[in-house]
Formats: C-alpha cells, structure tokens, sequence
C-alpha cells in the first residue's frame, strides 16, 4: 500500500533521495564501500560537504559574508550556543514567545545574559504569532521563530529590525525564499525539509562573531567550525550525505520559489477542505496558518468521531497525523518532500467522512 | 574487487549491518516507509533504542547505578562535557596525556577547573602509553584514553584507582570485556567499534552526577537525558539504528569476549608480519601495542619504497592505510568488523612485497 508520510518531523524525505541513501549505505558510487564506513577526511566526503555548502549558498542566494555549518544536536543545541556566542551577561537579547520552542529558547538564553520578552502568545496556548511589538534599538539582537510545528503558525512577514534577527527556522527552512540579508544567524534542525536528524544548519553572518568575553568550548565555537570547514571532528556522515541529496532535489525541483508554489498549493487544498467540510475546523488564526503544519480538530458535536477518523486515515496508509498532545486532534505535516497526492488522499478521506457522517 | 577497509574512523562495519541499514533506509521492515523519515516518538524507534540499551548492559555487564545515553559531538563534545558536569572551578581533576585527544580533554578542561596531568607521553611523540604515576586521592576523577588512534597504543591494565576514573574509550570500546564498575563515566563516539559517525554513547554513574554549581544548559546535563531516555529531543535515530544493529552483531559473534579473541587473533598476525618482515618495523613499545590501530612504518634504508607499497595496496583494494600525519608510515585499523581475512591479505602483500624488495 502507498504511504503518505504527514509526521511532523522526522519527516517525509523524497523518493528519490531515500532510494539513493538506500544505495550510499549499501555501496557508495560502486565503490564496494559503504558511506557509513568511509572517512570523513577522504575525497568522497569533502566532495559531499562542498556541495552541500554549494548548493545552501546557491539556493539561498547567500549574500558575501555569510557561512554555512553542519553541526549535531537539533535546534535545541542551538537555544543555548546562540546566547553562548552572541550575548554578554551585561547584555540584552529580545525574543518573541511564539511557542513551546521559543519558550526553551527564551529560558536557556537567560543563563547567558538580560532577556526580554517583546510579546507572547502563550496566554492564547500559541495560537497565533504575536505582533505589534516595538522591537528595542539597544539588544543584541530579535530571536524568532519562523514556524511553529506544534501549533501550526507560521511567520509569513518577517518584521523589519533595527538589530539582527537571529531565527530557528526548523521547520520551515528552505520552505519558501527569504531575504537572508535580513538576518544575523539561521539555525534549523535537518529533520524536516533537510535531511534525516542527526545534523543542524546553521547560517551566521561572520560580523556577529567575536564579541562575546566568555570562553568558549572550541566545539560550541561557531568560528571553529566556520575554520575548519564543518571538519574540527567527525560530522555526522550519513545525515549531511541525505541532506545534500535532499538541496539537489530542491534545486531540481525549481529551488525555493518551486517549493514554495508546491507548498502553498497542498496547503491551499487542506485548508480549503478544513474551512469548508462541516466536521473539521482549524485551530489557528487564519493569517498566521502554517504552510508546514497544518492543525485541524472535530468540530464539538463530532468530537466523538476523532478516533473513527483516525483509524481510517491508517486504514488507508495515511500515518503521522495526530495532532500534539497540547493542540489535540490532527496535524498534517506538508513539508516540501510531500507529495500533493498525499494531501489529496486525505481530503478525498475527509470528504468521504462527512458525507457518511455529518 | 573484494575492499579491505582499514580505515581509523570512521571504519568497517559488519557486512549483515550495512544490508540491514541499506534495507532500512529503503523501506523499514516492510512498512513502505523508510527509517529517515519515521518519527523518533514512534513505536520503531522507541523498539530501537531499547533494544540499543539492553544489548549495552548485558554485553557490558553493566551493574546497578549505571545508565546508558546517547549524545551527538563526538569525544571531542565530552572533552567539555564531562567537566561541565563533574567539576567545579575549585575542585582539581587529574588527567593522563597519552595523545593528541587526550591533550584536547585537558585542554577544555582546564577552563571548568583545576587540571593535575599526572603524566605525558608527549615529549616521546606518544609512543608509549604514560605508567608509573600516582594517583592522588583528592582528585575528582581521573581521566584516562584507553586507546590512542592515532599513535597506535593501547591501555592494556587499567590502573587501581581511589578516584573515579573517566574514560575515553572512542576507539576500543566494546572490542574487550571491562569491569564497568572500575569507572564513574566512559564514552565513546560511535564511528570505531559501534557505528557510523553520527552519536555517542555515554554511560555514567548516576552518582557522579549532580555535584557540580554551574548552571548546566538542559542540552549538556547528563541528567537530562538520563530522565527522558535519550528522548529529550530528536535524537540522531539512523546512527542509533546502525549502532543497535552493530550490538547485535557482537552479541550474535561472541560478545565481548568475541571480539577479543577475535582482535588478538587479527593484531597478533599482523605484529608478528611487522617483526618479522625486513622492510617494516613497528612504532610503539611493544607493551602498549594496541589492538585496534596498528601503526609501522618501513625500515629507514627502504623509507624510498613507502609510496610502492601503498600503491600496492590500493591496487589489491586495501584501503585506509595511510599513517596520520604526525606518525607517518602506515596504519592498520582491526576493529571488531575487520575480517580475519582482511588482515591476511594485508600480510600476504607485505610478504610478497619483502620477497621482491628487501
């Protein structure tokens, strides 16, 4: 039976990136190798990183003076290396508490340094992105995050700033094109549009490198990894080799513009489904729906019929679409390597339910 | 042409672990989706980690108080790890400097508090492994590299300690039967004995934990992942998958006591050739010969003849052989999945190569 992969992260990869890790695993180019068991420092992976490196730079447009670096640890290594490297402990950063992420990002940045809040939806359990903040022309720098996986939100206009923007892109990274001048340092974990877990993207702007007083660990140093090219210790192989697979099916498949008309048209077709099938409703305000996540429950009087839905949605080989278990309900999960048949899939289901059921 | 991979790391891992992860990556256990874009909360790869964690306790014996983690960063993300959480500025740790990892460790340690190196190798380019030193009692811990890769030597007897002993055991670890209980924490990245490059394994005394002020950023507190089982955000899951498989595999082939036989069965023959052949000599002191990374070079009157004799051995597909820079010559890396026949074939061709030659 056909899958149809919604799981919010790890996520669905493209066909062909997974039939061509399948076959890097077994023997890597006919060389009679695995790529699990070549070295790092070999031509074979150097060649992998600098495409990877190449085709970041290329399809993000990356303007002089911004690098690109593969580190471990998901975004959540990044919530305390980004204050570790950018904020004194005299110092102010300002963030937007836009989610449970954000959250964990604002509460490890206190350790380093002053933190202030601009503006919060956590009252409204993050059903919306805050705005209508003034953001301070004195901090560090703005700490965002652009998309919301859990709740479904998402940052369609980023604010102009009179200081850097430093954003967990996680789960929308390479989604759709963005300015990238517009920021001070990009972070995303690999596990939704780029690649397997096991590696993090970080994008930094060198300029905002250096000022801190604090020693750092040489590993927690962006600029040790910015030196030596990703390669101060063993990267994780296998996870940067899938993500460089997934940046050239990217760029095969229009670049960011195509991925973001692949996925404005998927979530074109599910919220339109959700707005307008009489057992489903969104649970976001509508100018700040994810193009991502896509978070939808039973309207109160077919609440009961939550778990009916649910099974027949695995009947038909449609996985990963629970909601959190803070939302409830159900989550799809559109990331650019989902195909649009999948999302087809499940609308022709929930039109099939409610004609049996409303 | 069958490839012999002497690789340092990372190395060989079994042939039945490379189809099962090549299968895994293609489709999961039939379920027509693969391994890289299965959430790590799900049912598989709760089954995974698991079962990763009870084939470390029962191949390590691992008695009470101890518990398994696995991280990403590599070592090199312990060098500071491990005194972030075991040592306070005014407490003094003592440390052993048997290579250039061993220098790193102390090295970042030295920034969380008081470092005591009780003896070096270093003036002697490391040749030997450090002995005859005393170990105070007033120490924290002692940090001890059980295997230096790079140098080829290896900690046959661990000393009689009064301290905790910390030990990085990257690149023998699990290839011999050790007494966890002799140590309060030991670690290893994977890329040697255990897996693709892409985690570390972790396990420590619960009670060497929690003794230090420092805050400790949630991501870098051993006991953060002790609590949530590895789980407290996305793991890196197809280097855990790989790692698990590659337990197995010990398991099925003897556990440790296996590998042992087996590593001094493939070393013994390969130290025996490098005594015995007029055109190589070994480069450590005999006692401290390691198992896993064996180190030669050629005589000096046949110094001329090195670049031949690695031609020679890439024609015939051996590969990975080359010396690190430091000690130059060659470098034969057995770990655990290195066939017998491998090591064989290395010697025939030094044979062969002596019978023309010498």
């Amino acid at each position: 039976m056909q899958k149809h992969n919604f799981s919010a992260g790890p996520a669905v990869l493209p066909a062909s990136v997974l039939r061509e890790a399948a076959r890097a695993a077994a023997n890597y180019q006919g060389m009679g190798l695995s790529l699990l068991e070549l070295s790092h420092r070999g031509p074979e992976f150097t060649a992998i990183i600098e495409e990877a490196n190449a085709l970041m730079s290329e399809l993000l447009n990356l303007p002089d003076g911004y690098r690109v670096v593969w580190l471990t640890g998901g975004a959540s290594t990044q919530f305390y290396q980004v204050p570790m490297n950018l904020l004194n402990e005299d110092e102010t950063a300002a963030y937007v508490n836009s989610g449970v992420w954000a959250d964990k990002a604002i509460k490890e940045a206190k350790v380093f340094g002053n933190v202030q809040v601009l503006a919060s939806s956590k009252e409204q359990n993050f059903t919306h992105i805050p705005k209508g903040y003034k953001i301070p022309k004195d901090v560090k720098y703005l700490h965002l995050t652009s998309n919301n996986t859990i709740y479904g939100t998402q940052l369609h206009k980023f604010p102009k700033s009179p200081v850097p923007i430093v954003c967990d892109m996680s789960s929308d990274f390479l989604s759709r094109p963005v300015d990238v001048s517009n920021f001070g340092l990009i972070y995303a974990g690999a596990q939704k549009n780029l690649g397997p877990a096991g590696t993090t993207a970080v994008i930094v702007r060198e300029d905002m490198l250096g000022t801190v007083r604090r020693h750092l660990p040489s590993m927690l140093d962006y600029r040790t990894f910015i030196k030596e090219n990703s390669l101060y210790n063993t990267p994780p192989v296998f996870p940067i080799y899938v993500s460089m697979l997934t940046l050239r099916w990217i760029k095969k498949n229009g670049g960011l513009k195509g991925m973001q008309r692949r996925n404005k048209t998927k979530a074109a077709l599910l919220y339109n489904e959700i707005d307008n099938n009489p057992l489903f409703r969104g649970t976001v305000e509508t100018a700040d729906r994810s193009l991502m996540n896509i978070c939808f429950v039973m309207e109160e009087k077919y609440a009961a019929l939550e778990d009916d839905f649910m099974k027949i949605c695995k009947a038909n080989g449609l996985v990963g679409l629970k909601g959190h278990r803070s939302v409830g309900g159900f989550r799809a999960s559109t990331y650019n390597a989902l195909p649009k048949k999948s999302v087809q899939a499940l609308v022709d289901l929930m039109q099939d339910f409610a004609k049996r059921k409303a």
